[in-house]
């Protein structure tokens, strides 16, 4: 069933051990709907300047991605974002934001996004996040992403936001940030235990994103946890969550006949960390553009087989 | 097979937000022959001072553990640290280390220990690693921690000592200092490619240690990742790494007819981790000296549920 996502469309100038490329194609929504673009229709709204042109709007239509609620505003300049990644890429410095015309952007939703009935939250500010999500009452399917800084100037904004999704796909330092709480399921149980003021079903599933460490999911009954998709080569990391988000909203919203299962979760964080790999090979979203159906299937089973062990048993001492 | 240990046995004062213990007894060759000790015989070589008592082997001697390697030298003072973890548990700040008797420690081993045909070199000097080493020269299974320390003022010797294990487990980020590669995958496989000097066989088997993320397991052929078992409440971290070892050395050393397979070590490391998990759980050995067999069982089935996913076929777009 149709995905709407609702974030920024950027230009990112990126620096990393491996080299540098400026005013990429990227923003949170170019890199979650590429990713969904394999699995479901998808529908981006989020605000561009003048500077923003065919040949960008060109690579997402090349995926069937449906940019009609992409608003141009005149005389406005693009969401701008500049980093430099330090050697292990785990640290990332922003050298330069220029919102540009995401200040002051108010979602415009077409009629498609509308009428799409799984919804994506990528990281904007979390009023902006509740705004769209009362147009969609009625979505299947409903999962948020945010950052520190909404944390930090916006908590209760954002915890209001967070009652009204199924899903919160957050760092795992921005969890314990939240919570308060010091570690990854103590501060998922209580996210968790949240009661919605609203007539919202409340959160269901917590999704921590552990970068190179991979990714967790909890659930009132259950945990489960996958390694990243080891590479050798890690080039620019920059979209990998928002990739990562875009394969797990994706695979969900390509089963609308199953039940939000266990089984059915996993397979998405499996996709998820698949996406994700492919998206740090090569800078921006050139791989991703390129990227094949079947290469994500042969990744899957990979994936798979570096995650299981057998339960022989043993007759232990004592 | 037997196994034998040298390493550090100490007495540890620690200071957790959950609260502190004074002068507990701990060091590396302690937490990991008590988590060994489920799985088979094991033999503690490394020096003790007047100030340790037979309340303290006997914690040991419980277990079934050899302790006549114990060596307690006239005069001196057991090696002591102290510490004091953040309230993530994830920085740890040394507040005092007392080298006592282990400065100028040269171990001796007994002939029950030189029969060993599994052999652990806890972390120690590097040069002392490979006299020890030098002793068991047929050992079946050598395995090897180490730490920055001496990455940074006995790279050399470290790396010779490497040369002479089968398998070395290091904190993730210490195989990247060690290697200067950016990541875990490309500083194993550098490890991996190291031919020997000597006629030793050389590493086949890194694992990486990634606290509260799980480890990971990298051989020539394959990869394989395992989360840490979650918990609420993780009261102490300390000598998790060392319980991890003794899970895994343990199991390895239980299985002398089987090869060292893909699977045998995948199932030593989901051991590994299940008893780290509980070392973890409280303060020092305490968990771990009241801990049954059963509950490792029952503990290595929820892991595996935790970390299985099917992997349904899906058409994907594009």
């Amino acid at each position: 069933m149709p995905i709407t996502v609702v974030g920024s469309i950027a230009y990112d100038t990126v620096k990393t051990p491996f080299g540098e490329r400026q005013r990429m194609l990227g923003g949170a929504a170019v890199h979650f709907a590429l990713a969904a673009s394999f699995f479901d229709d998808v529908c981006v709204v989020g605000p561009v300047g003048e500077d923003f042109g065919e040949q960008q709007l060109d690579v997402m239509r090349r995926r069937g991605i449906d940019v009609d609620a992409v608003e141009r505003i005149d005389g406005g300049r693009t969401f701008f974002w500049q980093g430099e990644y330090g050697w292990d890429l785990n640290t990332r410095e922003t050298i330069d934001t220029q919102l540009g015309v995401f200040e002051g952007f108010q979602p415009k939703l077409t009629p498609a996004a509308l009428a799409s009935d799984v919804l994506f939250l990528a990281n904007i500010q979390p009023d902006l996040q509740r705004e769209v999500r009362a147009q969609l009452p009625d979505a299947r399917f409903v999962a948020l992403d945010s950052m520190n800084l909404w944390i930090d100037i916006a908590r209760e904004s954002l915890i209001a936001a967070i009652e009204e999704v199924d899903c919160l796909i957050l760092n795992d330092a921005e969890l314990r940030q939240l919570t308060g709480k010091p570690n990854l399921v103590s501060a998922a149980r209580e996210i968790l235990a949240w009661e919605p003021a609203s007539s919202y079903r409340g959160p269901s599933v917590i999704v921590a994103k552990q970068g190179e460490y991979g990714a967790a999911l909890i659930t009132r009954e259950s945990f489960f946890a996958l390694p990243a998709y080891p590479l050798e080569t890690v080039v620019d990391p920059t979209g990998a969550g928002d990739t990562f988000a875009g394969g797990l909203v994706g695979y969900i919203a390509a089963h609308p006949e199953e039940q939000l299962s266990e089984q059915l979760l996993r397979r998405a964080m499996a996709h998820a960390t698949v996406l994700a790999s492919f998206n740090v090979a090569e800078f921006g979203t050139e791989r991703i553009e390129r990227l094949e159906g079947r290469e994500i299937v042969a990744r899957i089973a990979e994936l798979q087989a570096m995650t299981q062990f057998s339960g022989a048993p043993l007759a232990l001492r004592g």
